[in-house]
């Protein structure tokens, strides 16, 4: 069967194209999420959108599960191959087919590097502004499908706020062209049905996407706080006088601590937490928002507030946030990067939920933040070696995308659902939303061969677990913190 | 047939809630587009989610279309009546349920009014940014359904860009809750593809709202300019200056002299061209873009900046934009309100095309629209009691938009498709996103029982106009200007 396969697709593909030896696909067998592992029936590594039509319509006759694939990166599993599937990756398809100064778009491939964007568009003083931690690395497909964000989505948005257009293949190969120049499209909104949908509903073969001007400065307040409820308010006063910094994230104690161990960034080792709140535009709009910032965070009762005076700062202020995951890896032999979001006035509640749940489990848990927009990334730090220690980590972690819930939020900010939390959308959805899910899927890919067994619970599966929805608000987890 | 659905209706509403004579069906034969009249089969009045979902629980077990309607001013007739359907007004639902000043969101009933949503929230200084200029008038229902935009929306988004969450009413009566508080939800964007869905898809029974706090100060910008061209270039030359103004409208010769004929706001009449450009944000930030904006009104070659001194002159020279529309229907009998979206760069070539498509048919149009984004307003001057001058106006704007399409725009930027447009969607998509569109509307309504026969044209009447797809670039329409 494979065999047949692999000769089908070398008609159409040169041979180094098409993988099926065990070594070859061992590269492919995970992804961000090393945690979850499996071998792929064979890879393919098509150049062209002739050659994704080709594969499209050969899985599609053979009723072969197809996942694609970008960089990699992804932090939930959603490129974790399926056993008896092809992997589609799109690595080669890496050009920028165009930059429209003018109109301030890109036209891209998918394998294109999130990063590699904003770099051409330099000599326009443009950039793309999403950045994900991995934009040295993920590719601008892999952040369709994720609708990944970043530092500055508070400001900017995630990615489907910053793309224009679409070329898409469905699994029987058409071509459709979705979204376009406009804010709005005529029809049904395909552009932001496919942004996020992890590759269950087609695969997109050329993203037009945003670029905005350069700014003109950006600068960075550093906040150091001895209470973290004094640290979530200070968030929440900063929004509520009107402000939206370009970036505005929190550590913990115990994230400070490893980060200035690891690389001295000259953070206040007494603090309980540290923001950091940047704001970026004209000469004068930078000036005066600091301005506004700096007196919120000194009357929001920070113990000590410091201002970049230049740009060498302001990267030394971020380089210790940058380093938080390496600085995680550092103290502990593994850790798992959680991603929840909640409601930015429940921030400290949940905080103290994850400390008692973390002395629960006998398991230390570093608290790294886009504070602005509540997405929280809980580091939770275990010993792989240790038996019972992963199974533990994962208990803890589903407890807290529960908690995420419970107080009004949802169990992904911008890792997306992938294998990871499919169980807790069993939490998060309804019987009524999770049908409409399954209804949208078949409307693209009736027989379930893009991605399976990702991102939407059987319904099935669902019942397993005991319909646990919980109703945000609903006192359906006694031992959670009440909010 | 009637009479057993008005008493099984009566089983559960109220007698005043069921109307079915012809005179009480009379104001609900068409929205905002007159010139598309239709009676429905009777109206029903609900007041509470439960009676909404026992009338849909009704429609869909006695196969009965469904329409339902906010306020009527939509001006596409996406809110036409069906023939054998129950036209359903939801504009008893409307109560504003909770305004949310920490979190900043409100929690409001379709039928409540869009400026009453902003109202309430004086006393928090907030308020919600979408404006169509219907307002006053138009109810937030309406809003979801056409993802209506307004003066601001290039600087604050769309209806879909300032919505958090929907509690939505399948046509089985199954309540869906889709989006949440956060930038992004799990599973696929429902709330996106619900917002702009004509009715088609489900009936929404409430909306939170983002709210975003009052600005500090908003000062606006007049330009006249001898030259359309010159006018066009001003636009590209402020955005690509990396300034979103709140508003950037413009106004032809033709819109200057009606409205300065009818409430002498002070224009200049010797402009070819007249653009407002309007900064808001703390007093510093605008002092600084008013300054920036003024620059390159003058470097673009405006004959004529004056910057509004005070709020009562900021608002005198709104005064002229706001009044266009009534001013055309003092012009002029009858006028047909367009709504096409093209790029910034081809402003003032498609101007130079609606211009001679007017001479071609010897109707005069007004040319007024939201410049920023593209956003086209064309309001052609008719007289419907003229033998065939309806028939030839809906010609002209077809050809407008057929030009908007050529052009790479689309064919609606705030409006809707609803019974207007539905010919032009022949033109802007292919048989792929058409079918796409279909499959989509059968995930949700497989019987096709709501808003039947809008917004997505059917395969074979698309056939039938000739498959006239225009793929923008293509000669396809050798009569309209090249691009």
């Amino acid at each position: 069967m494979v065999h047949d396969l692999v000769n089908q697709l070398r008609s159409f593909l040169p041979p180094e194209a098409v993988l099926f030896e065990t070594e070859d696909l061992k590269p492919y067998e995970c992804d961000g999420l090393s945690a979850y592992r499996q071998t792929p029936l064979l890879v393919v590594l098509p150049q062209t959108e002739k050659q994704i039509i080709q594969v499209l319509q050969l899985c599609y006759k053979t009723k072969t599960p197809v996942v694609a694939r970008g960089a990699g990166t992804g932090l939930s599993g959603g490129a974790l191959p399926h056993a008896e599937g092809v992997l589609m990756s799109l690595a080669k398809l890496n050009q920028i087919v165009e930059i429209d100064a003018a109109a301030r778009t890109a036209r891209v491939q998918p394998g294109v590097r999130n990063l590699a964007i904003s770099e051409a568009a330099v000599p326009y003083g443009l950039y793309y502004a999403p950045d994900p931690s991995s934009q040295i690395a993920c590719s601008i497909g892999g952040n369709v499908a994720e609708n990944s964000g970043g530092v500055h989505c508070l400001k900017y948005g995630l990615t489907v706020h910053n793309i224009l257009k679409l070329r898409v293949l469905t699994i029987d190969g058409e071509c459709l062209e979705i979204g376009g120049q406009s804010l709005d499209s005529a029809g049904f909104d395909l552009l932001a049905l496919m942004t996020g949908s992890e590759g269950m509903l087609g695969i997109v073969t050329e993203i037009t996407v945003k670029l905005i001007p350069v700014p003109e400065k950006a600068q960075l307040v550093m906040a150091g706080f001895d209470d973290v409820q004094k640290a979530g308010n200070a968030v929440a006063n900063v929004i509520a006088a009107g402000i939206i910094p370009a970036g505005m994230e929190m550590m913990d104690k115990i994230t400070i601590h490893a980060v200035e161990e690891f690389l001295q960034a000259g953070y206040d080792l007494d603090a309980a937490a540290i923001l950091l709140c940047e704001s970026d535009g004209s000469v004068e709009e930078v000036a005066d928002e600091i301005e506004r910032i700096n007196t919120i965070m000194l009357k929001s009762g920070a113990t000590k507030v410091s201002l970049s005076r230049n740009e060498a700062e302001r990267l030394s202020f971020w380089a210790g946030r940058k380093a938080a995951f390496p600085a995680a890896g550092r103290v502990s032999p593994d850790y798992y990067c959680m991603d929840g979001t909640i409601p930015r006035k429940h921030l400290a509640d949940v905080l103290r939920g994850i400390e008692e749940l973390s002395v629960e489990y006998g398991l230390r848990c570093m608290n790294v933040f886009h504070a602005g927009d509540g997405n929280l990334h809980p580091l939770i730090l275990y010993d792989a070696n240790q038996p019972g220690e992963l199974e533990r980590t994962e208990e803890f972690g589903g407890k807290i995308l529960e908690m995420c819930i419970h107080a009004g939020g949802t169990i992904t900010g911008e890792h997306g659902v992938g294998m990871e939390k499919i169980n807790q959308m069993c939490s998060q959805f309804r019987t009524g939303e999770l049908e409409m899910f399954h209804a949208v899927k078949a409307a693209f890919d009736a027989e379930g061969l893009l991605n399976p067994g990702k991102a939407v619970p059987t319904l099935h599966r669902c019942a397993e677990l005991g319909a646990m929805h919980v109703h945000s608000g609903e006192e359906r987890f006694p031992d959670l913190p009440r909010f």
